[in-house]
């Protein structure tokens, strides 16, 4: 099986994890389940749950503690992106080609459908207590990185600065904060989660969070470049929306050549030290390079 | 000392809580760490806390893990109320006599505050395995209760019906389920968090399901009465709002006289039940005889 037929596989599996912890839809509170499956099920990378499951296997974890935490990373991303979406946010009204949530639910309903997938992410991630009682351990230091990632320290406090400073020249300083935060912060949530349900230690949960900050900030490079070089069609979102939204972005401020180089020399970084981790020339690996050669 | 006296010695506490449980105000990012403070010690009666802390002691607690679950209970009740004021929600530019938190820092600030809020309640109550290490299994019973109350089976879920429904003349089975839900969850996870952490049996915390759950219930009528009854100076938000914008009540279904019935008798089930459990005749039981005459 070459990469790309690997990459679909384990896309399809967790497709089926994210529908399997999607709560059915019924009660009279049923149009939020059919809010949140419409903006989970709307496609992406899965790139998220894609780190954590690889990084759990770098390990040698088993068990079934891990499913829950790779859903619930992403209903975490997704809310994230029905909420940036929004009217008095990026009031965008397009996403992967598709009408955003609050579009096609109402205003009130895309707040809520946010709120509903975040706080469900937590009550999935949850229910890894019930599947593997004996590994509470563990799955109350998963918790934890998960809540601290994807809040004020970690997703939300990169958002928050990325809106304070819309419109504004940012300095290089201020951009690698927001980067690390708003993009990096849930890449290393995702390795990190994936390293200690397997039991790694703290050293190594050390190691992958490193690694997963290269990569998040190369991800993010490699996003600023596409919204320049790429095209809606292959993205399924509008281009050149930073320079219309006069963002401040990684290549604004260093140029597209040198952009390229960093996403290179980033990625190049976390290899290294992935090699001190585990000399297999696994999938993951082969994932990380695939990232800075994605043309969406 | 006399209840209004220990009301108000525990308020206190419950508000050193708050503000330990805070996170300080620093970084790139302070702005939502100041929204957060402005909507969280905006005052209110703090009862969740209270409830939780004293169902806690009614089950002979100790020890430190409820405080960081008091705070989370807190964060989450307040983000719902910093979300449901926005402009695509209630649109409420007053709560407790001052501004809401989107008119001081802006709708995108008002809707990850909000976002922060909730995420950093867990982020809180996870601090708990920290404090009690030997403790895990129950903060995870307790982690649960807390995530499952405030989803779509809970608070959410409640909340969801009141905007989708609103406006309309629902039925008096469809009102039953947003009270409970809306109001009643998050009452029951403050009480039955109280008593898991303390230790209490499963049949035990069904018990102060039902207590709270019925306690919750009366509370949410009261709320309708004072509506119609109330002043805005004692409330600190307008009166005949429900009338306003034509929203069914336990009021307009039943009458205020009924209502007020209504109130006194669920209240007394709840106290009949709660002497099952205890017959101290101690604060806990005050408390939940003043909500019946509480004028705010």
């Amino acid at each position: 099986m070459n990469f790309r037929e690997e990459y679909t596989e384990k896309k399809n599996q967790i497709e089926e994890i994210l529908k399997e912890f999607l709560p059915p839809q019924e009660g009279y509170q049923k149009i939020i389940m059919e809010a949140m499956e419409y903006s989970l099920m709307a496609g992406g990378k899965r790139l998220r749950p894609m780190l954590m499951m690889e990084t759990f296997h770098l390990f040698g974890g088993q068990g079934a503690a891990i499913r829950p935490f790779m859903a619930a990373i992403e209903m975490i991303h997704t809310y994230s992106l029905v909420h940036d979406d929004l009217p008095a946010m990026d009031n965008d009204e397009y996403r992967r080609g598709r009408k955003t949530t609050h579009v096609v639910y109402g205003e009130d309903m895309g707040i809520l459908a946010g709120d509903a997938l975040l706080n469900y992410a937590f009550e999935t991630a949850c229910q890894a207590f019930d599947r593997e009682p004996q590994q509470s351990e563990r799955i109350g230091r998963a918790l934890r990185i998960l809540a601290k990632k994807a809040g004020i320290y970690g997703m939300i406090g990169g958002q928050v600065v990325d809106v304070k400073e819309s419109g504004k020249r940012v300095s290089g300083e201020v951009l690698d904060f927001i980067y690390r935060l708003k993009t990096g912060a849930l890449i290393e949530s995702s390795m990190m989660i994936g390293a200690v349900l397997a039991g790694a230690g703290e050293e190594q949960v050390k190691s992958v969070e490193r690694i997963a900050g290269k990569i998040g900030m190369a991800f993010q490079i490699q996003d600023d470049i596409l919204d320049v070089t790429g095209t809606a069609e292959t993205l399924g979102k509008p281009v050149h929306s930073d320079e219309k939204n006069e963002k401040m972005t990684y290549v604004v401020w260093k140029g597209l050549e040198e952009s390229g180089k960093a996403v290179e020399r980033l990625t190049q970084e976390a290899l290294e030290e992935l090699r001190k981790l585990s000399s297999e020339d696994g999938f993951l690996r082969q994932l990380l390079i695939s990232l800075i050669h994605r043309e969406k």
